[in-house]
């Protein structure tokens, strides 16, 4: 074997591993271009002719190193979000904001509580560093508040991650609910509220800023990869107290962030106008979605996100058959969730009409083989 | 206190610091622009006009995650380096590369070997894993090998770092030098031999691949931050075992890389042509940096580098004093090394003929400055 003999003993019992196969993976395993890339949660609809600018002038300055302490993005937040900015942490996207969360506070043996079914990545962190997961199943497509905080209080755990809007289902609980939820937690539990897919929820699943930004033991996680069109630049941010927010400058790649992903960060931000046409379109997109699924006899699920579960209504097989055969035959990428019950369905990113046009025609023939195959 | 109260024993430790103060940070602090950036040996020379026609074409694509297996960057290197893509690990820069190899192998209390006054980010990730610092000093201006390899077969170590060119003194070791120290080091120790600077380095000092590729116990870190102008795009990569170079799949941000920097990262490497014109224009403006440093009575030391680091002849404080001065009264940007005895020298970026003239304007009279003062 030709790995390093010294590992320690816990990345020695971690699989080599990929949450998620990538698209350009399946591309390369199947021998065939994607036609339509609706799986991932990306924003086909690309981010704003502002920000296409913005990067074009900031690769002049791509031989710089990036601000070490984010400076400039965080103030155009604070002054979006009306807070300061010691109330916000920046990272290279949810995803490595994750993995220093879950090392802030968990060590090996730790009990962390999530979703059965949720976040993949997040799992991939806990496992990174020797936390023991314990999963509450969904109830009703929905992640289970009262079975979360029920488990975080019996195991007395030090985290617990919540996604609001919900990832892999689109579905959501209103802010009031949330509220109470982290109220509930023990102070020792720090709660992960991510909300990646905040812009595209309604109003009324947003907890208010100042509703949860004095409480030490909550994070709450966003991004510039969804409704903002920028997955590829790898920008997160953190909302949580000064106090919690500077315990990432202990750990965090301080020269991690890059140059153009920042710049077209800010760009993004500064053009509201240009989000509030892509909710329009993503919202459009989620109805198309609906009837595609209606017309063929399966059910959309209520989305607050840039992607709709659909229930196609029976077992996983049949789920993975629909995914795989959406890819094989037509170079169509969507994904679906990979724990039961959840995965009887079916999750397809919104996206322009060219790639809905695709899924329309698509679809019926795919559920027409596999009726007969 | 608004900190979660429940950190981790460790990361309560740690203090929230910043390896490096940023060039954006010293301008907010002093009030005042900089007009020569030449401390973070950046390239000022910039990437190839074919790597900017790059970042723009995949500006239209940063809508999508970059491909978590880097598949085509990891090609176009094992291509270029004539070794499998195996062979190769992609990450965010050498600092996050850097991180992750730190979180392989090093558990708390674990003993690391490093030289007085090496790299700080490194010392940074070795504290944030709870390893403990074991520095050789420097002999000579030059890492100490025989020190280095005293120390971790003493300490028994599982972690060993030495940079070749170094940086911050722009000194190097000859390739058997090199490949002696590495065959020498027992095999329960990784050796990370940092080579961020091995663009500009005399072909002698780099250790062939063959040499060094099938040894488990070798990492050897690259970046397309310094020759090829891309610091801003957080590429970096490292050379191994595939057995070890498949350990960072345990553990990195699948999704981390940014994709225009991928893109940027491909493009420059197809570009050889401009990679053997910025190093030329790298060995010019070393060559120009001695004379400057000549006529103010300053010792140019030699330097394998895209920087030149300078003998001011006294001691820390003079040292510091021209630090500082270049920076308030003329807005130029260096930095020093931090450590006795390095830290009698300042060091000085290679950059186009603009940032030259500054600095040829400026040294003297900050020389007078500190002599009058």
């Amino acid at each position: 074997m030709s790995e390093f003999s010294r590992l320690t003993p816990l990345i020695q019992s971690l699989p080599a591993t990929v949450p998620f196969v990538g698209p350009e993976a399946l591309e390369r395993q199947r021998g065939r271009k994607i036609t339509a890339r609706i799986g991932a949660n990306e924003s086909g609809f690309g981010p704003a002719q502002s920000v296409l600018h913005a990067i074009r002038q900031a690769a002049d300055e791509t031989w710089k190193y990036s601000d070490p302490e984010n400076h400039d993005l965080k103030q155009a937040l604070a002054d979006h979000l009306g807070i300061p900015s010691e109330n916000i942490a920046v990272g290279e996207g949810i995803d490595g904001l994750l993995g220093q969360i879950v090392r802030l506070v968990v060590e090996a043996g730790m009990p962390v509580i999530t979703s059965l079914g949720g976040y993949p990545t997040f799992n991939y962190h806990v496992a990174g560093h020797g936390g023991r997961l314990v999963s509450v199943p969904y109830a009703d497509d929905q992640e289970d508040l009262e079975g979360l905080l029920a488990a975080a209080e019996r195991e007395n755990a030090p985290l617990v991650y919540l996604a609001n809007p919900d990832n892999p289902m689109g579905s959501w609980w209103p802010a009031e609910r949330v509220i109470a939820f982290a109220n509930a937690l023990p102070e020792t539990t720090l709660l992960v509220l991510d909300e990646a897919y905040c812009e595209t929820a309604p109003p009324d699943a947003l907890p208010s800023i100042e509703s949860l930004i004095d409480k030490p033991n909550v994070i709450r996680t966003r991004t510039f990869s969804k409704a903002y069109g920028l997955a590829g630049a790898r920008i997160g941010y953190t909302l949580s107290t000064p106090g919690t927010a500077q315990a990432f400058d202990k750990i965090r790649n301080h020269f991690g962030m890059s140059r153009i992903g920042v710049a077209a960060a800010i760009a993004a931000l500064a053009d509201q106008n240009y989000l509030k046409e892509v909710k329009l379109r993503i919202a459009n997109s989620r109805d198309r979605i609906g009837r595609i699924a209606g017309e063929n006899g399966l059910l959309a699920l209520p989305s607050a996100t840039n992607f709709v579960t659909v229930d196609c209504g029976k077992d996983a097989a049949y789920a993975r058959g629909i995914v795989d055969r959406l890819m094989s035959d037509h170079g169509i990428f969507i994904r679906m969730p990979g724990v039961a019950p959840l995965n009887r369905c079916i999750r397809i990113s919104t996206a322009p009409d060219a790639e809905m046009d695709c899924l329309a025609v698509a679809l019926p023939q795919v559920i027409r083989k596999l009726a007969s195959g």
